[in-house]
């Protein structure tokens, strides 16, 4: 078994995380913004000076490629170096760095490997400068509109295109990922969530991304002095919103056994002792493979009461997605991977959305591999991923990707 | 019938509401701040024109009197310059303006009384600087003990005795409202509350305080991710919360008619939509002017379940307090006046704690007149009693003063 190299992987973790330093222990990296344009140089000078093969595509993406000994499509990693406005320096850019030190251990131990290796920087994945989320991966691989993507504007009113232009990495879209040139795909990211450090797992392997749903519903009440209003004239939000969180229990506990659904986050206004609530939020968040029974999650919410308890109810739709299964060869080899290594792993469902979604969807096999999440925390100040498990997620990647390369 | 004058009660309203000025709207004039001390020097400045002996004790009360023609205990009116944080004009302020107005016509009109008449400031009333609420009418009533209500510190660590000594205000404890100098007490205040206006009367003739408790209720569940955790072998402290907070109001709403009980507060935790609630907690506050019903209450609070949905349940009573019920020859005082003036009024108990309601208990006999509060509300920037129904509010004390005067 080949491993990576610890002290490697830090002075890549450390040297990038200077780009986009806030200096109050948060990155903000803002697609194609300067920050990001310097981990894009640094990339590219650590990929020349071991003579891997540079392109960029129409949309900024990067791809450097290690020659592999045979004429065949090559294996691709990658993830992204954008993150959000005071984020973490994990999310996304670790999936690059841990790409870039798997090729520079293939490079530096003289693997061979039949097919070419690429590393790849996916442009704009938090869609925190310009919207949507995953607008790269989603126009390489049919989702999303081009032009659309192109006229989406940042805070400034800066166009992605005129940022695109002045970023020097605008290439050719004959250059973007596409299922004659590459194998399959590989994305190592951080869980972004508890899981894995709960269950003291070092490895996920991740079978897919859920489908979901996820709502903001929203109740309207009356604020009134809690000593002095009679109960039968108040309009108590909180009251209402209680009435139908356990509604919402009730029904939805109905549908499948396998459908999860939370009411995680709550929000009480004025939020005082002795003032009755005027407005209360909670979200609820539902996922299932199965897109039937999300629907039916959909009619449930669709068929709340308009009004409870003399509170206007409504729910609005934050975001939805459709299960994606990843490829099952590549999800094995990661879990061979993980279990020859001796590290503790589970299979896992990611939550939250990856580029690897929409390339799993209609371009190539792919796969990811999570890393633990210090208590869960994600697009934060204190996300974080000890080096230690950051280089076992490597190692899997490493000796997944050099199984799938004998097949 | 006397009766004071509009112009100028508009007057002091206007002034007075620059001190604490947010710019927004609202207020905010914590105790002993220096909006306080600038609403405290004018009020001085304003009763030493009247010729108004001016004194304050060790708590910096305030007291300025007018003498009598007789050689008897005062009749004092107060209440309260401080304000919460962004609250209104009206709470509190409200009955020492119009106290001042009720002295200025007393003055201006050369009524003669028999006895001095006083008209007193509470130092930190709301408690929102220094806790608890009501201190220093808790310190003069024998309620606090004085060494806690000076050590009681602000969010800035300053404490009580500290804020005492550099406000200038700080005079002998021998000033302190007494029995033997004083012969009874008036507050006018804002209901902070519905009732006077949607029953359309101009005059609240307050019989006492209502008597109360005040819980939190926690409920511990299990932090698990939302989209991985079955949910059958979930326990969700937000769950088992909305299910209580459903139980209470279907069993404190049997119990009588005329109880009121709040949930106004509830924070859940870690509060993030892809995580299980581990820790919900949320206020109960119930009041009524009977005691067995105040019971009965607590009874209902001790008979939830221990555990439900898996989640840990507990209540701590935070405080609770008795009905206070105030002097009846006082309170028909009031209600003659309203009713001789011609005003619209009714009998109400105040819901909200008052420092009239320690002088009730221990000192003197007392009582309290309330206006109402357009649309109920109160500390808050929408918090608004119309100049004409406070006009109305201080004739009734100035008449019910003079009434007691007679006797």
């Amino acid at each position: 078994m080949y491993t990576c190299n610890l002290e490697r992987l830090q002075e890549k973790i450390d040297t990038f995380k200077k780009f986009g330093d806030t200096g109050t222990g948060g990155i903000t990296r803002l697609s194609l913004s300067p920050a990001a344009l310097m981990a894009r140089d640094e990339f590219a000078k650590r990929a020349k000076a071991m003579g891997m093969r540079l392109k960029t595509d129409d949309l900024a993406n990067m791809y450097a490629t290690l020659p592999g000994s045979e004429e065949l499509p090559a294996i691709v990693m990658g993830s992204h170096v954008d993150s959000v406005v005071n984020g973490g320096n994990y999310d996304g850019i670790l999936g690059v760095l841990t790409a870039l030190e798997v090729a520079e251990t293939i490079y530096t131990e003289k693997i061979k490997t039949r097919r070419p290796i690429t590393v790849m920087i996916w442009t704009n994945e938090e869609g925190s400068r310009f919207e949507p989320a995953m607008m790269c991966s989603g126009v390489v691989t049919g989702k999303f509109d081009k032009a659309r993507a192109l006229a989406s504007t940042d805070a400034k009113g800066v166009s992605f295109a005129s940022a695109l232009d002045a970023s020097g990495f605008k290439g050719d879209e004959k250059n973007r990922l596409n299922a004659k040139d590459y194998a399959g795909y590989f994305e190592l990211h951080i869980e972004q969530g508890p899981v894995l450090e709960m269950e003291k797992k070092e490895i996920g392997v991740v079978e897919g991304v859920l489908g979901m749903v996820n709502y903001t519903i929203s109740v309207k009440g009356v604020s009134d002095h809690a000593g002095t209003t009679p109960q039968k004239t108040r309009k108590d939000a909180l009251y209402a919103a209680s009435q139908l969180i356990v509604m919402l229990w009730e029904r939805l506990g109905k549908l499948d056994p396998e459908l999860v659904f939370t009411t995680g986050k709550i929000n009480a206004s004025p939020n005082i002792h002795t003032v009755i609530p005027k407005l209360v939020e909670f979200s609820l968040d539902a996922r299932h493979r199965d897109p039937k029974v999300i629907d039916r999650v959909v009619d449930v919410i669709k068929g709340l009461p308009a009004e409870l308890s003399g509170c206007a109810v409504r729910a609005d739709l934050n975001w939805s997605r459709n299960t994606v299964l990843f490829n099952s060869e590549y999800v094995d080899a990661v879990e061979k991977a993980a279990r020859d290594a001796g590290y503790s792993w589970r299979r896992i469902y990611s939550g939250a959305g990856h580029d690897a979604q929409y390339v799993a969807e209609v371009l190539l096999p792919a796969t990811m591999i999570f890393v633990p999440s210090v208590d869960g925390h994600s697009h934060c100040v204190e996300e974080f991923t000890p080096t230690e498990l950051c280089l076992k997620g490597a190692n899997v990647m490493l000796n997944a990707i050099l199984e799938i390369d004998k097949r």
